[in-house]
């Protein structure tokens, strides 16, 4: 019993470590932004038989574990994902966790991976998850609307190259006959312009009929939703009755469109804060 | 066809926000932690029923998945849980991910909880998952060889109070029928011997013959383990035949034993560099 | 011989200490403040007989010396001092010194320090510099013009109040006959008003005709001066001649009015850049 | 008045700012080093006439200032400098300014260029300081002191092969005739081994004869040093007397002998403590 009295003071002996951690609260007045990547996900892909170019299962998983971290963080005012990545911007004036980096990220991408393996099962119904897979997370600030919105252009410009290209790709492998290193060979050094001619004159695919989903990613928002919802009440003197009451609630809306001109930001102006 | 060029342009222009980006690199020569905490495990907990005060599958489970973030990261040299915690010493060499903080603890972060949802059911046979649970993480950094025995102490007393308090209380209300509020005002004040006479005299429960895996936690350091495996040769001008061939190769080994006193650190004692 | 071998060797061997430095580069369109502050003032100003409640030589020491440093450092875009103190206010899109945060602080803080030194027999002519003086500075960042001017407004605010009381403080000691202690009593709790008032009804001073050099402290700016200045030139088949050429030429103007409000900034749009 | 309380008022308005100030502690148990530059020294050597390749005064004022920065901060263990680069050790323990390293560097920066000024006129006792000369400084952590003794011995290493190459350079310029270009030329490639012999067999120069100041640079340490004071004392019903009384003062003591190998450390073994 003395023993356990020892380990007590032990305790407060030890305590003193705790002085060894630093503080990472993000400045104030700026973007939070959380980029989650996918580790290995080439090997992942291949081992879960992923669809080339694009598969619908995999991007629709990756959109509702995004979904769920909104739900846990509502500050998240917009996300955007593509391919194996997902952004998540906090809204420049949150004080979520005190603004401390290191649990922003590591929440972030904690929900995201285990809501990953949870909902697994309900987008790829015929193939089992072989082992739990990794993300991995960074933090980076941007002070202006104008750095904000130029990081979600840079993400989907990169995933309108990245999906042009793969689409090209996988044309000239799947439909084309050709092995990977000599559809490769085929591409290197063409232009944005000479893959849509290939994908065109060759395969007759229009690149800009593709889907939206494919070619500009997918962007979560909340919508301020009216829901009517029926209300058992019994005024004094009066008999219970049902009344409809409109209640206004958060939701989130992904879509698919473009991101980088005024249009969205003007349709959807309470996104972002002003500078 | 145009646009698309256009886009490829822009990502060039947009590219700038790249270096927004900060740099985070870990101090060499120190030890890296990453500590992770389960978020709102007391309510977690109830709402996935588990028995109290220790529920040996959720332990299990939570050494489960730090077996599963050291599989995955060798630089790992020992990892310490109790309750909902569980820490990750890198050896202060290691130059895993340039030491970057944030790829290190959100890459913990991320195994650890798409190994939690991975392994439940193994654990949980009965108890289905709920929702997807999330886990928060964080660096420190300990210059010396004291200071993070020092912090590993300090966690393993920290179990032991935890626990101490926890195994009293849960007697005091499934077998002295107290409610949770009065088995809290009991132990008001009480110091570890009135907590242990309680629950020898009352209870008839020697608190230090409680399993040790909920006294002391988990430990776990890789274990040069010698394996026999037999291969088939076809020496030159011979007929095929087998032999055995002796590796080398590393596990992870369990302990729940003290690792405040200096036995544990003699019996391995190449867990930690020298200073 | 083989010794000096062996140390040049030997510096190859020592040279990996180097990666302990650690990156501290500025966010990227953030405006970077630079304050110092003089350590021990109180003392050092009794040591070298301050005149109370302001001291015109060494406020214009101070600002001597800021000019000094906005001459090394043409990135400074305005800088603000009053009493021991002065903040310097680097250009959001600088890239001095790679915006690495120890390089800006330590290089104004020294340029200062030195020239505080080096100028103040200007200043204090009767009066020699006892020992050598110290200031210490830090680094805070700006993200948006609102930020930076509310900044700047803080520090004008301070000086407004500070120099309000050390005006009816020392009035009070001064002209008053009160101690120093007498005439801390008899200030406790008053109120801008009261202390207006004091100032008016008991010694006849009306505290907005004090010079504003006090009441609103020093702004520097940067202007663009024109200068005509001679030069000789020799056209080809002509005589050498004389002509007046007119050169734009920054020079540094100090101003001693309020920059709380918009007049200023409206007056000098050029100070700062847009959001 | 009234708008005496508006600024008042104001200040509290504009307080929040400072909450954009970002923590930067150093962390626990790390040796604190700061590094002081002078900055365009070059060219500040050439104007105020140093003597090549080593001016006596110029490093005697380095050192003098140097003396003044530990003067003033008692928790540096050792200082270390040569040519125009001076380093200052705080002890691991330290708790100067909370460890921030914003306030260490810009202290030791501070008192350091304010000192150069203010001592000057002692050393340059014919040459006038033409401008206020600045140094700019940084931080780096050291968690050994196996590490710490090897950035003392990184500088060391440094100062001699810059300094065995500035004798021979210097001497095939003012003793040889050469050029400052075919000085350079001549030296290109050259070895440690070539240079020593170089300076022997046309100099007659034996370079580890050279004064030690000049090859080994200058370290400064505390030294306890007894002092005998006479005081005044006066015993009840006993005449005034006066009593010799010893004392143990710090001192600063100057050394320029080799703190690569471990006699040095040996002989001063109070300096570092043990990890």
């Amino acid at each position: 019993r003395a023993f356990s009295c020892g380990v007590a003071m032990a305790k407060s002996k030890f305590e003193y470590v705790r002085n060894f951690e630093t503080d990472d609260t993000c400045l104030k007045n700026c973007y939070i932004v959380v980029r989650l990547d996918g580790r290995n996900f080439h090997k992942f892909s291949e081992q879960h038989g992923f669809l080339k170019p694009n598969d619908k299962r995999a991007l629709g998983l990756m959109a509702r574990s995004a979904e769920s971290v909104m739900d846990n963080m509502e500050d998240v005012c917009v996300a955007y994902g593509q391919s194996d990545e997902f952004s998540f911007v906090f809204k420049r004036s949150t004080n979520l966790f005190k603004r401390r980096a290191s649990k922003l990220m590591t929440h972030v991408t904690s929900q995201f991976s285990s809501s990953f393996v949870f909902y697994w099962a309900e987008y790829f119904t015929e193939q089992p998850l072989l082992y739990p897979p990794s993300f991995d997370g960074r933090v980076v600030l941007y002070p202006s609307n104008r750095n904000l919105r130029d990081y979600l252009s840079w993400r989907q410009a990169d995933c309108h190259i990245n999906n042009l290209y793969n689409t090209v790709f996988w044309a000239l492998v799947q439909k084309g006959g050709l092995s990977t290193s000599q559809a490769e060979e085929r591409l290197r050094g063409t232009v944005a312009g000479d893959k849509n001619e290939m994908l065109f004159s060759e395969f007759n695919i229009n690149y800009n009929s593709e889907p939206q989903q494919y070619r500009k990613g997918t962007t979560l928002i909340w919508n301020m939703a009216e829901e009517v919802v029926t209300k058992k009440v019994k005024p004094a003197n009066e008999n219970e009755k049902e009344v409809h009451v409109t209640r206004t609630r958060r939701k989130i809306a992904a879509h698919h469109c473009d991101i980088i001109g005024e249009q969205f930001w003007e349709e959807h102006s309470g996104v972002l804060e002003s500078d």
